[in-house]
């Protein structure tokens, strides 16, 4: 993506292969500024803190973060250590668990002095692959969004939290198609959700306005007006963890804008790439939901809060899913079609 | 209400009857601090700024902001202009203008010279009345919620933006019946949501924690998840019009959680005084929905907002209104049953 002129990811190996830079989130949209992160515990820490947030991207960063580990201790239980250590920092996301796995497998294959390099290759493929992903993402979804019927100029797409290239290596998910429309000069319009308590919306915002697109902010409270006075024309979401069965696990109060979706008929679809989907869970109701600290809803520390990072919503509420092989139903055979190979 | 010991009302005449003493609602829950308003202008800035906030509290407000206004001018020509002015400051609450009107009607009887003192002493009567009916719907509702299953000790409850104390003269709408049921021993639990953009849940929390009523605060997103987690029992917001066919249009955010509710089975009442039930207006979608400024959003300025004040939740996602009168459903037959004199 382009950021004032110059080419730009969210993560990026050093020049000198001794850690990976990264955009630091938590101060965007203030701040644009990089950090250096060069070992597991940098990664593990810039995952937990949201230096680095959105499903693909903490996937990467774990990758890397295994690759940094196996540098300390290679043995086979430093490598578990440093699985753990990744697996513990953020407890929905399956991506994260998907990255750490794949990296994992492909060191244990080698010797244990050849397990750090092999990792290092490895997170750099899984980065590539994320960019490929993202936009076939961007191409499928664009394609459906086409067929999608607008109700005036523009395509009016509501998204919620960051779904977009900084939530991945590049492109995004809910996001991707928005920019490859956007691209196509189809004119596109997005409606963006403040999100509360950590306020991705202001990430979305950002990275549109980056790109020319027209966008407006609209505080979480107000989507079911807009969506009700008949004002979008489409949902986009991405997704943190979705089931076989088509559950879709995403930022709390995706659920919400699903709802009223559904009574204003308005499509709702998540985007993701295939590394989001859980094979093994079919239900959404078991599905870990991290609980983050209450400081973030409440900043004095005097009241009791409740404060979950996600929410499931239910397959019935979904008309689809965007994924990197195409689109399909949000069901348990829709899934089966697209990727037959993991249904077995 | 007792706050930190002493008895203390919304709003309430100064001993020299020149004016009346707020609370200043924009200060909360940070300082409790009492402002003076002398004169029709004051009283106007007060509600468009929202000093003063709650349908119930605004029509008060605007009763004494049209007697202070007949003291400098109680022509016919005056007393309009006045009534103009107050109803212009926000356009959803119905009962702004029920307040202005009723004071109105009175004065209007009355030559020039006397009008002042007979609006003065109707907006006292106006704000007793006031007081009487909360009392009233917290009795009504307090049955109710009596009979409402609970899945656990306390009765859950949620509620969206303050329809407490704060929002009326004394007691509340939808939290009268909370505070009745604490005040007899029944043990509650609140679920108070944000309420972006000006985050009215603060001044929930605030009142429910000087009655020692327990609560937790939630962002407005994770309404969805709780409800579908079966963690609240019931909801009750209050509301600041209500159609004729039971519509009821509320702080927006409130259409979302009745979506929610009925998604999981969960009752949701609007607790409301009979002027808050415009009869005019059959249809929610007729009420004009205030857009507030941008800045209340996103206080940079930079972006594009869309901020609307308020959302109509439809009559059929409302399980009931409790009223001063008792509790009916949310019908044009419903409302005629306890209302016969207005159906006519």
């Amino acid at each position: 993506m382009r950021v004032q002129g110059s080419h730009l990811r969210t993560i990026r190996e050093t020049e000198d292969q001794r850690g990976v830079m990264v955009i630091d989130q938590t101060l965007l949209p203030d701040r644009l500024e990089q950090v250096r992160l060069l070992s597991l515990a940098d990664c593990a820490r810039a995952i937990t803190d949201m230096v680095v947030r959105g499903a693909p991207l903490i996937g990467v960063t774990a990758a890397y973060g295994l690759a940094l580990g196996l540098r300390d201790d290679p043995s086979d239980a430093g490598m578990e250590r440093a699985r753990r250590t990744l697996l513990a920092t953020r407890p929905t996301a399956v991506n994260l668990r998907w990255a750490v796995d794949r990296v994992a497998a492909v060191a244990r294959e080698r010797p244990p002095y050849e397990r750090a390099g092999t990792a290092w290759r490895e997170a750099g493929r899984l980065a590539e692959d994320d960019v490929a992903v993202c936009e076939a993402i961007g191409r499928h979804g664009a394609t459906l969004l086409r067929g999608i019927p607008r109700r005036g100029d523009h395509l009016e797409v509501l998204t919620h939290c960051n779904a977009g290239w900084l939530a991945t290596v590049d492109w995004g998910t809910a996001l991707a198609p928005v920019y490859a429309l956007h691209n196509a000069g189809v004119p596109v319009h997005v409606w963006v959700s403040e999100t509360r308590p950590r306020n991705q919306g202001l990430l979305t915002a950002w990275e549109l306005g980056q790109h020319g697109i027209p966008h407006t902010l609209i505080v979480d409270n107000a989507a079911g007006h807009l969506l009700q006075w008949g004002r979008a024309d489409v949902c986009v979401t991405g997704a943190d963890r979705v089931t076989s069965s088509g559950d879709v696990c995403n930022k709390i109060g995706t659920y919400l804008k699903a709802l009223a979706a559904r009574e204003a008929g308005v499509p709702f679809f998540a985007a993701v790439p295939s590394s989001t989907i859980d094979w093994s869970t079919p239900l959404g109701s078991a599905i870990p939901i991290e609980e983050r600290a209450a400081v973030e809803v409440d900043q004095t520390g005097e009241l009791e809060v409740f404060n979950p990072g996600f929410d499931v919503t239910p397959a019935l509420l979904v008309r689809g899913l965007i994924t990197e092989r195409g689109v399909c139903e949000a069901s348990p055979g829709g899934l089966a079609r697209l990727f037959p190979e993991r249904a077995a």
